[in-house]
């Protein structure tokens, strides 16, 4: 099967010209001026950009919930979850496999694995490995293991006391770890300890509506753990993403770092660049529960300018897909919620929407936000994140002028709300190509299950190529 | 008894000029342009500065050894410490009551009160709580209970994992016990976890001289607690004091704080602004083994400007009077030997001399750095800390010609060593008043043991009267 | 004539204390915890501060207007002017003596000692020499032979083309002038070549309401000069002050200046941390337009950060008095309106309570921004600027819970309109001596014309004092 | 003529991958990962890296000499001089054309034509114009009518008082013109008024080495400068590209305005990032007379950090071919020197080697400075400035291994001298191609004159397409 693509405007992360794109099979074969081929599917993308597919590096799909949660698990699977990302011009992913207590890495990574068999992607997926329990330090062996099967990054919860939250010291040693092994350290910084209490206290004092949620997690709190994460770290010698980011001083700790030459990382969420603190006083505020939660308007508008002087250089999708009726409504306190939100349908729409024709991000820093960093960082470039040669044919044709409402009436995601419920956006992907398939065209899915697959990423600083 | 001082140049926090005065019983009683009074002892200051008295906030006098250090206790009493301090211009200390595991926090004053009996000080003494084990919470109610006693400064280490180090859950609860009672908090900032990790990885490698004392204890681990001590006692609303500030991005962390305003207050010692890394090497390193280690040129240099930028706000001494032969020398590994060094007698004449004279400070910031900044945070001023009418008469009437060589030969500290060996001085107090007696003439102690006393102070933000 | 002060709260630049104050003719003569003396008046000022009088670095009384507006003068003189700025707390000001277009140096100055010959003062009055011609050279020997008769910081305006402007050859072979002779170098700092052109282009497309003073007139042309003019200095060695500052960039380029321990130093005026921009927009929008413009209210706030910070060290009053229904109403077009407003009466009406009051400065920094830091500048200290033995009886006795509203009705200025009109304040001045006499009591004027003079003042960083 | 590249390392800005580059006259119609195509030459790039040419932005090719510096022209012209920048990679320039007093700005651009029709180019040329004299506004709609040319940058000098120098009036006007017809504003910033003044004042004192032209150009007054350019274009709304950027507080000036998102450009030469100013004390110290002087070793690493961090974004050579021998040696003293040195040829070279072979830029960072960024901010993109189809094959195959010695000996420029003499470097071209012609191999010129023509550029933000 071969497809030329006429007339778009590649968009790079720091090319934007036009050309033709032939792809065979899999991947882009060949990218010329004027291409004397013929191919099985001819597409005209005049007037439209021609994008690599996004890589989502924060998903959750089929999330466990804890037991203050209700336990349980979302609504979606790795197919379902798959297709809406796809929707929104997502063609890779990265989802977090998540220790239990007392369980093995292996074992965990062995039930992610069990999930995409019994409910196989549409686009390609890789697993982080989230570390809940490493006390005794049996597990830092394991965890060197599973950098050789591609398992390059490991992420650890600075928050959730007496769930996922992890001591330092088990933070540091893992970083010696990933220092030693090419795996790269993710955090999800809160000080746990902190929060913890003033949950509790806000509790005992009634104080339990959603907007406590807010209350009892300040940005100070964020910025501590995100600056504590990087020095530890850097002490450690090991290379460092933060997931997330909600707030000024959070990234501003990072850009300090990256100031320095650190290697240090920040990703922020669309919902961090769209959705303020005010959300979560309306009637329905615990749809707007998820963690860190949404900010002051300043804090939203900081973040643009953050991603715009690369102080942040990803975004992320942070997909959770609760359903709102039965997991997140009509909970006594906000410590009951599941925290979370879906949203790897939207994320391109709005990043398109809010940040380029806003004026905020140019398109080629929109394409690196959304693609190559990530890919550079989880080390899945050059297949992955960008339209070259060689690469992968993940491609986007994007429509710059098409409208679209975001609703739960119309997104493929199984859950039964929206977080931008009846937000209008102009520029939308017409069609989705995962390793060479047209798998979502008019918004609709048109490929089937088993297009996507696990992905063994490289290390850290390595690329990973097409050829052995 | 009466005093009159006169032609002297006073030099306080913001001022300079040349009065008389003069002093009745404990407290300056009138400064005049010329005052027509008959006093018992008339001194003639021409050509001398007249500065309010140190306050050195920093003491540990009789300090007690860890189990690793070999346990005892340090050669000085409160007699032989608060000597050496008032030959150095100090006529205010603030000692460390430290709690021993289990131990009540009343038991341990206690035994500092004890102390001050046995051994009669010479000047004014004031004791900061050191809060090691509240982990089960039962001693934030005493802590609140030592407020009123005029304890209102709570120390906290992060550090020294397995003695006095307290996890974050403990030093936060106390940041609130701190913000209801008007106390304020004080850390010692280092990341003990990791610390406690590079020391055992450097003992098992073999890196056991005491340069591995630095390279244990970078500075970002000193900047990493700093920073988190400070955005937790802002989010629960407390004043925070961080001591023995060594590194510039510890420096920095603090100005970041003051900078929005917040109640952060940073105090380096004389040390990080004269030694460097590089006395580690020498073959009687172990004498510089204090924590944190000494840094690197760059470091004391950036200090100097923090100080003069108010980035840091206090000169303390951080006094701690081991005897080098009997205690740091000989042993196997720099884990073994006691931290810390002693020096209350040398402050001043190394701050002039490195501050004042190479135009570092001006001669207003000196005074306001080592007692009216040190008056104000601990609950002393007006009563300390200047020179006003009905203020203390804790006077230093000081020589800046008067050359000075520094020495265990001729230092008053019982310790055998002086850190800065054969460093000669220009400038020295003459004479010392402590609470309206001559207690230092010409380097020698012509007063006696319990002209000091305990003093209560005021809680944090508040005024110490001299009338009730 | 003797008088005693009892029970007053003495606020300086750095204490904060209860003493009695003794004044024996012109200056303090003694300070005590309790004098034992007859005063022939005693004051009792239980409850109240005790405060140095205000310094007021930037005053133009009886200002001369250009032919553009209209020429002619102001409508107050050094009687009346120096009236109102006693009733505002003031007791010293400092005018700016401007030469005309082919004037001798000389020649301008004895034009102002007429000045205070033709009205006398009743507060002290020293003066700037404001250069606007000196290209060819001449005028700088004529600068040098200034300083010895203590007119020791030179003004030079970088804006009012063609008419006070002077050019960066000038600017900086005077500030050469400057470095050898001890003066301080003063700048309105505005870059006059490009708002000369936006302000006829501005005229040319009929853009002549007030609010386009503001327009023609933006941050960044303010920031750029006080760039320059502090670089220029920092090369040529001399001291330098940049008078009403308005604006963030402004004082973020003296922010860094001082960071690296330069010389610099940033005055701003109450009306720039009162007033926004969108007072221009009033119908008599003329009554505030003085250069620089008022500004957005994101810069008023920044200003008070900045004056905690110690970015900025002085406020001023930039008072010119002129009549609004003769001077400044009925004008064409905003460039025919004379700059400036009067305003030397309310500024420590306003700093008090917008400041003090609203917590954004502590009591004192009020002292020291309003008094002591301009005393130190200006080679007045410690003659003027604080309160102690020796130093002029120049005080406030300060009623913090006065109520006053600011009203053209009610001032001593002769301005037929105040700036603040109706705006309630919280605090005023009780009384006011001046050099030993009371002339202000109960917000009325109790002295006779001549209890001021001229004051010579000291070289730049050297002391005022009051014995030969 | 069609060639193939095959198994080289493609490195763009954003890019590294492996794959076939196809050029077909003089573009580069295609780019597989496995072209089935025969081509008239084969090259095989293994090991080597394919970068896209360099592009100096900043070139004085056959330049004339002002009569302080003894009038007369440069030893190289535009066939000797491209030849020399092609040794170096550099596949395209854009020349100065300098506007003599009272010409007019068109018979400045006729003049130029003729350079390049006297002395054929072998790479693509474009121009700047340097506008000198424009003060009766008659040059300002000129300016207007070049932009439709292809000249879409206008050039001034801020120093060379009494040469090239304008003052702010016509700066800031040029600026307007800038703003509306889509030019680039370039500044050579230093203040000119006070640095000929130090001139004469040394010279007058007999300091007239040439460490002196150091003294008499402090790094304030190019900082002063550079922030005085930017507030003015940002005030007139006209991008502005500050050239060779030599120091600290010049860089930090743009990068505050870039932090603030506004449209301003720093370059740096490779002589800032490699010599010092002890240079300058060598016997021949006037070789490195070029102005900005060389700066203190701070500098240029700060330099580095300020292009990794994108405070500077390209990096030109400010090439000027003066014979040291005829031209620069022996003269009375330093103001005689003519200033600038030869340099095109190696700039690649050295940035390689000291940047990133030593860890200060990424790959990636190199060509985006040395190409991709020029190529945008001077309307070559994307016909000019990375490896794309459609683009131009303007190519460098680079061997990162290659051995080579810097010495007038071997290099191409007619000059006598090379201010790297006998430096060792790692990493040379080997080949470069320019429109699809190969015309240096192995360091000869292979090529003949004629195979570079003018260029019309595009306007600023605009695209320079090759298809109409």
């Amino acid at each position: 099967m071969s497809i030329l693509i006429r007339n778009g405007r590649i968009i790079t992360a720091a090319e934007d010209y036009v050309a033709e794109i032939l792809i065979e099979g899999e991947t882009v074969s060949a990218i010329g001026g004027s291409l004397d081929v013929q191919a099985d599917r001819v597409i005209d993308a005049s007037g439209k950009y021609v994008l690599p597919g996004c890589i989502d590096p924060h998903s959750h799909i089929e999330p466990p919930a804890t037991a203050a949660w209700g336990g349980g698990y979302g609504c979606d699977d790795f197919t379902t979850g798959t297709i809406s990302a796809a929707a929104g011009g997502v063609t890779t992913l990265v989802d977090f496999c998540v220790q239990w207590p007392d369980q093995s890495l292996r074992e965990a990574l062995e039930t992610w694995q069990e999930k995409i068999e019994r409910a196989a992607p549409v686009i390609d997926v890789g697993f982080h490995i989230a570390v809940t329990d490493a006390r005794e330090g049996k597990r830092l062996k394991e965890l060197e293991s599973l950098v050789d099967e591609g398992i390059t990054s490991f992420k650890f919860f600075m928050c959730y006391k007496g769930a996922y939250m992890v001591d330092d010291e088990t933070l540091f040693s893992s970083m010696q770890v990933a220092e030693r092994t090419g795996a790269l350290i993710m955090v999800h910084a809160e000080h746990g300890d902190s929060i913890d209490l003033l949950m509790s206290q806000a509790v005992a004092e009634g104080n339990v509506s959603p907007i406590w949620h807010a209350r009892t997690r300040p940005p100070e709190l964020e910025a501590e753990a995100t600056n504590r994460a990087i020095q530890l770290a850097h002490v450690a010698g090991a290379p460092i993403y933060v997931v997330h980011v909600s707030c000024r001083p959070a990234a501003e700790a990072i850009a300090r770092a990256r100031a320095d030459g650190w290697e240090a990382w920040g990703e922020t969420c669309d919902k961090y660049l769209v959705i303020d603190e005010s959300a979560l006083e309306r009637p329905d505020g615990a749809k707007f529960i998820y963690t860190p939660p949404p900010r002051t308007r300043d804090h939203v508008e900081y973040l643009w300018g953050a991603l715009a002087r690369d102080e942040l250089s990803v975004i992320g999708s942070d997909h959770v897909s609760w359903h709102f009726e039965r997991q997140k409504d009509g909970k006594d306190d906000f410590t009951q919620v599941p925290n979370g939100a879906p949203g790897n349908e939207n994320l391109l729409h709005l990043v398109h929407d809010k940040g380029v024709r806003q004026g905020r991000i140019s398109l080629n820093r929109m394409v690196e936000l959304m693609s190559t960093n990530a890919a550079k960082a989880f080390g899945l470039y050059p297949k992955k994140g960008t339209i070259a040669a060689g690469s992968d044919a993940d491609l986007i044709v994007f429509d710059p002028e098409r409208e679209h409402v975001l609703s739960a009436e119309t997104h493929h995601m199984p859950s039964d709300y929206n977080l931008y419920e009846g937000t209008r956006v102009v520029g939308a992907p017409e069609l989705v190509l995962a390793r060479g398939q047209v798998i979502i065209e008019d918004n609709r899915f048109v490929g089937k299950p088993g297009s996507g697959a696990f992905i063994k990423r490289a290390r850290y600083g390595e690329q990973l190529r097409n050829i052995a």
